[in-house]
């Protein structure tokens, strides 16, 4: 199979939680993390979401340091990378601020998504009908390296950083542990679903203290 | 108030998890780390549980290096740390490997324990009540600081790591994020219980590579 580099990205608290259990923004991300976040943005081709976050984080998803962009452009390449949110039943909303003009996006959806929300959300990004009842990813990896992405942000949420790891997509993950405690049993963290009934082995690639929290990348053995 | 300097002591998957949503033990230590643990603890003064540790992996809480046992005799020291569980209904099992004699054994329970209960548990351990429907942790830290306790480990599960933050009774975390990904919405993590109104900040001490994780020592702010 044919399919770009995947490497997820996430900030969480010390305690593996991406935000509280009632789904609010928690500052999570420390100033100096936030610069290599927004790097690592501008070196990949396309960054992915799943629709949760959209719905509760509304993210832009764009480069936001004028300098990355304009070396982009400098590269020939567009300011921002693809945007890509992956949404079984097209539940974006018109006016998600992943939907504006600052880069192209793509909505990948399922066969069960409602024809009447595909055509309204046309107007706005390229649409991508793969899977049945969910979105098939691997039919989309597949799809995004035949558009010319091979390098692909995964930023969350937890659900869809689940569904990479199961379907084994994922290269690569990096983390930054952040030095605060949400807590919750209930919490959202990195990696939700089902427990994998024999974990799912990384090796450790590098470890280092930034600002008040530590960026660690793990590799898929 | 005068308590013990007490530090939380837990090896997680990198996606904040300490077992799986079955509550199954998972292999996330290292060998590496795990020499790490016993270090910390022969250099401890008591080892505290919850009770839901006991019921769930036995552990005897003992120091596992004999040499590490016999520096601790010439201290003048007994081999072990005192251990201590945290026990609200007096329900420690009479076979459990923390009442065995390796060890002195306190169980701290509440009023609402069962007199029957607490009279056999006191054949093999020491009980002390404190608190009236659950553990008072701070009640619990007097009278450990009173019994000679000058540094106290913590070593899980969630809910009393969560019990200990909130109180306001921990002064260090020291994480192992070892390289698996357990998954699972409902697996217990390094922090549950509720999810705290404000964040709790810690600072970051520390970060090491060791075997296949990181071990990172944070401090309260």
């Amino acid at each position: 199979m044919r399919r770009p580099f995947v490497f997820i990205n996430s900030a969480v608290s010390l305690d593996g939680k991406i935000s509280n259990e009632r789904r609010e923004q928690v500052k999570i991300s420390s100033p100096e993390d936030f610069a290599v976040v927004d790097k690592l943005r501008a070196e990949s081709d396309a960054i992915l979401v799943g629709i949760g976050t959209v719905l509760s984080d509304d993210p832009k998803l764009t480069v936001k340091n004028p300098d990355l962009r304009e070396e982009r452009v400098r590269q020939g390449l567009p300011p921002n990378p693809v945007r890509v949110v992956a949404d079984s039943l097209a539940r974006t909303p018109l006016n998600a601020q992943v939907l504006n003009s600052d880069a192209r996006t793509v909505i990948a959806v399922s066969e069960r998504a409602e024809g009447e929300r595909i055509e309204k959300l046309k107007e706005k990004a390229e649409i991508v009908v793969a899977g049945k009842n969910r979105v098939d990813l691997k039919a989309l990896m597949e799809y995004l390296w035949d558009a010319g992405i091979r390098k692909l942000m995964v930023e969350g949420g937890s659900e869809i950083n689940y569904t990479f790891i199961k379907e084994g997509l994922v290269d690569e993950i990096r983390v930054f542990y952040s030095g605060i405690v949400i807590g919750g049993a209930k919490a959202p963290t990195l990696v939700s679903g089902k427990s994998f009934d024999v974990p799912v082995k990384f090796k450790i690639k590098s470890c280092e203290i930034l600002g008040n929290g530590v960026a660690v990348v793990w590799s898929l053995r």
